[in-house]
């Protein structure tokens, strides 16, 4: 089995999270028709590394495509949108589809996504081999974003984050938790949190599927604050309980990452970093994440340097 | 038993819809800390009737109130709030609640109201008797307004009618349907219908529960139009399928009620008419609305003239 | 020949302008598919008169209807909209009409309205008999509202007020003008004028079929002010220059009428008065108005007293 | 010297505020030249009365009337503006006046409103004997409303309530106090409070000039709540500390009076009640205050009645 | 007789339209008063090439000046802006201009662009040697942007293309087609089409002068989508029926270029490539293009090539 | 005492302002707690420089530090928040502080900046020693923004330029000017000037401490324009009267900078160039702003120069 992309922290650096040196690892128009690529899952798959990418295409439709890798780094992406199965009656295929997350559990992987059904809201579906992928209900009602999914059940239940939103560039967004005996009815709702700090002053969603550590969920999640000149988005971190995870029991007070990047500053939308996936390794953490809505890029950390850091807080 | 409140049709009157000539039955100031009483569900209790009624008081606090009837003419309401017993644990106790919905199935009434629970969401809750009341978990997340339940149970599921709102006075709106074998946990949602007509072209929301009838679900709807001095509500009607119900059979292209009388055109919003009650009895509809977010109003119609009328266009 | 509709100032009252005693004169229930009847032309025709009314139903489409009078007061409106014969290859039938203009050039009563055109514009028509309507080109490119001609050329040309608007509750708008040698194709545009006064201080549009007098054409016009609760229509009056009507020669600073009356203050949109006719007869003015967006009204005045004033300002 | 208005409380309310019977006083056209008359400031003078009045004309110019009356319930108004004598170098005229408070302090009545000077701040001015009125500094810059001084210097100061404003029809405000030793220059702002309860959502500002008693002072203030149709107007009270009179010590919850009388829901702006002044005569309030922003009117309370209702908050 | 300036595609590139290599071909200070200069109209002239460029001051004043090129990359640009002479009576100067194509019929030059006439409207003049000036009648009633005139008379009528408006950063557009016999009055207008893909989903215009094939016009346009960051321009193509302009034969799905060198991406305006003119010969094109509406750049393209893949789509 | 930074134009140049060669001057994570370090006042101190900071760390809070310098280019900033003194009973801590100004006046130095209490205004403090820093009263009341003095008593009074704003990105604001006795009660407000240009339309704002010339004060200033993507900041010039500096002598028409390099068009708030400070030593300017709202840059004048300019327009 292959090990995760890693590269050291380079010598001279204190921050915590670092930024891959050859970044962005997945160019803007790796495919012919494609606009950008960026806001994508990838995990281990197989002896690699497998993932649902969001492809822009020409026309700026919003597509999902399913692509390949052997080290982490370089990618091979289907040409092809991944064209879903209706597992369920009564579907409507997505109108479009977009920043994907894509999870294990028990037996299968499961996809979420920002799915068109009358207006954004959580895509459900799985794969076992991301050849074949089958779509069920959507898991909530419109209008929502960022829908998370949890590694495991806990307390019997299938877990899920999600942020309610409106129909455009919301300006307002809290996270909420929801909970579901068989991923197709949706409920117990709780509230996690809203934002706080200036650098996540208008909204938050949550970013990688959570991370299980012994102190509690290491979740990583996106902040948006709003300039004279549009939205800027940076990532940080916080802890949540282990058996009841809407619980927060610690969060960082400053962004992890910031725009500092020409590939992040510049592109289709400016200013904007946005994690993904996060695949971990013996501690190191290798996070995916999307520069400037054009790009996909490749940062590095260690889990328990993030998560004593957020103790500390 | 107690017949329902009934008047017949004006002489010379043509309308589907006729007013009560006594409106509004309930004034603002029935209670001394009211400010408006209004959007309130009535229906069979007893002998007798009861209701929840949505009752803003001084402060312009949203809340809710119990209230009996023996002719559902004349109300009595409770002076103070309902006080919900919390049924779930890591439940919230709401902000807030306004637009009540009440309905009988199996063995006991059910109550859904706009919640206040970070934003609006559609708050659910049950009585056995108008006096102790329990509250579980909010049916959906955050932002959503106007939740409306099937009177049974349908290919085994319960039904959910509801808007997807964002946090203010939202200027869109369509229509969903959510599905649960257990009340607390929806999925399987659908689309239901979304604004045609300029009179809804704004947006529309479920009125009262829906009426079953051989040529399917009657469901009376407020449609929304947004004039150069904001909203207007009126109210028409739609025929939705018996074992399908997110499928619309038969959906009017006028509105039945419009803003007219000076008790629907001044008070605290001008211009509405609001529908969030009906009692049927023999054919014969009572049915229960706002007049300018301010006062409590009945009007009245035949069922099978209004779907008569629906099977027509 | 009837005399035109008249009521003379009532003792001691000392306005420019005064209203008929019995307004409305056409309820907005006059048909009983009707939701509203307002801003809408009247003008001579045969022994009586005849219209064209802006007919609101009860889907809320805007639509244009015929109507005859024998005294100017009492109304009979056809229950059908008019159908527009489309006189010229490639035009769009209407996909509404509202706020109609009516005048006799030459040898036929022209037409103007504000016509749905992929967004609102000044649909231009024709008719000999109020029986057959046909409709040409339009005058003018989207989005524009309040197309308005003058009774006879000036200068060998057709000349048409108009103003330039946005697709929705436009919050701005200047008069200009606009000259043809053929009704089909316009140009040589000028800027009339602009809002000046607090009344108006939204947008102004013209009003009636500008009246010609020795001193120059008496031009009614609405002006419109935004409160904190949404716009409030006045109207007010100016003089324009005979031979080039785009100069105004005097224009008065305060409205003429305002909203005051139940009528006018109360309706599907409050405060609002809106001229769209104006029948002239020994120098006394009959207005026809829409109060509220609801109703038809009249008011009266006499011409001189009116160019009186304006000379003096 | 003349008694204050009074009209005892009517039998069977149990309100802490009651209307005068023949509301409103003054009507919207009491002088041929103007529009409306409301939000005016009235006090004794002499052995009647005199104010200072709002009085819009029929351009919908904001002017300042002086007015005068025997009994305080019969108005006479000067047909002209208040014409200001600029009493320093430097001042600009008014571009427009509204809004305004009276109070004698020391030797002379000053003079606060809303004053146009690039854009709306707080004018100051002073009478001797509402005939000859002199205009000093603009006590604060702009954008600033509801400027209400104290009756007396506290602490060797004059004290002044203000809420910082935009431009428009600003869509939030709090009260702040600035203080000052020679009227002209103001400064130790101090934050006094802002919105908490539901009916004052949108903003507060001060009313009347502030009742000194035994408690503190007492202070009438409007609040604001915006519904889908606008602005809706309430005022309340609180009480603030005598000799440090940002601070708060009492204040209530509930509205003491909303708009629910036709002259207060219909009119230029419906849905507002606006109080700009009230005399105190053993310990009876008279309260003067603008309805629907068209016409003006009274209502009456025990001042002691309030002051214990605030108390017990 | 110059050629057009032409680089052969790159090899390996696939893409329909290639950028010059050493874009930007005129630096935003070529001028030394210039702020930028960008969205400007070349065409050959004499033995060369002249245009007319947007040179927008450093007082960001919006000015066209004329320019003159022998080989079409190298620019000299007149330091004076147009002065224009008046060719009508009523005729006033243009407030500002900006955007202009240029185009030869019959007997001159014919040049439009977005002309100041209080708001923007479609500017009209002609030269014969890009040294005198004539401004004619405005094209159009304000509120319009993107006037461009077709090559020829078609059906004896010359056409135009345009863009109705509003005043600002219009977050809307159609484009629309208008007809005229004398250049002077425009009438018969058509809609042509609106925004269909996501690339384009705020608004469209016409771009370069279109460009008659046996296939039809071909139109190159520009097409605006709106991120969080505001707005992204791209262009794409279009084949208009040749006798019928306003029918759109086929119309491309994918944008032909969107902002993705540094030179497009950050400037005044990040996000904009904006085309206004193109040259062919022999089937090669030259598309002039403007770069974050800061500098002037050239992009290639062979006409059957765009001709084949809009025949396919 | 050292020299002011300094460097020569470059051979070539004709502009009035040039910039550092070297620029950025200060990197945006000098400290490794910031996120940005720009907008910055700097004056001679010793034999040296000192300045006051605004550092927005990586919660994107908005901090004050103080900071020194030998040569007026290489800067130690204090890795620590400067800690206000309160120097007044009942003033509150700031809850952020942003572009600060520094000047010295007769015995100390004072600092002005846009100080968070419950919304912007303008925070006043002095320092001897940018070591202790002590913070009186806020000079003016919320909204405010820009709070530049004079250095020194004009006509025995302080004089101080502010833009009056609202709490947001206040698309709005003119430049008033406010007097003072005492440094603690501030009236006399005048009106001084307003948008004019283009490249300002949006707002204007003081930018460094006024620079005294036999001419009149020179004030550089920044102007805001507003493109589809947000606003764009420039700087530019005017002359103030020495005695009445409300009155403007003379101003410039064009920006003297606009954002036209790498680190003034990306970065936080892309497209921004803010000046607030400026040397001067023998008729030489060394300009500090801020670029892009990241960095900190140096730029270059003769001060004779532009008020020849300035003379000249």
């Amino acid at each position: 089995m292959a090990s995760i992309p890693w590269q050291e922290r380079p010598a001279g650096c204190t921050d915590l999270v670092w930024r891959y040196e050859q970044n962005p690892i997945i160019p803007r128009d790796l495919l012919p028709t494609t606009n950008s690529i960026f806001n994508s899952a990838a995990l281990r798959f197989g002896d690699g590394f497998a993932g649902v990418f969001r492809c822009d295409d020409r026309r700026r439709e919003m597509r999902l495509h399913a692509g390949f890798s052997a080290n982490g780094f370089d990618w091979r992406i289907d040409p092809e949108p991944i064209e879903w199965t209706l597992g369920d009656e009564g579907l409507e295929a997505p109108e479009y589809g977009y920043d994907p997350r894509v999870v294990w559990i028990d037996d299968r992987f499961w996809v979420t996504w920002c799915n068109g059904f009358h207006g954004p809201t959580i895509g459900l579906g799985y794969t076992h081999d991301f050849r074949q992928f089958t779509m069920v209900e959507n898991a909530l009602l419109p209008y929502n974003r960022n829908g998370v999914l949890f590694p495991r059940k806990i307390g019997g239940r299938f877990m899920m984050l999600s942020r309610p939103s409106d129909r455009g560039h919301t300006p307002f967004g809290d996270i909420f938790l929801s909970q579901s005996e068989d991923m197709f009815h949706w409920g117990r709702h709780r509230f996690v949190m809203k934002p706080e700090q200036p650098w996540e002053s208008t909204k938050i969603g949550a970013g990688p599927i959570p991370i299980e550590t012994s102190e509690g969920w290491l979740l990583i999640y996106h902040g948006v604050l709003t300039s004279c000149s549009g939205y800027v988005y940076h990532w940080g971190a916080c802890l949540l309980d282990l058996d009841e995870p809407w619980k927060v029991i610690a969060r960082g007070k400053t962004y992890l990452m910031s725009p500092q990047r020409l590939y992040e500053q510049v592109g289709d939308v400016p200013n904007v970093v946005f994690p993904c996936a996060a695949l971990e390794e013996d501690g190191r953490l290798a996070i995916y994440y999307g520069g400037a809505d054009t790009v996909t890029c490749l940062a590095f950390a260690y889990r328990d340097e993030l998560v004593e850091w957020l103790r500390r807080t």
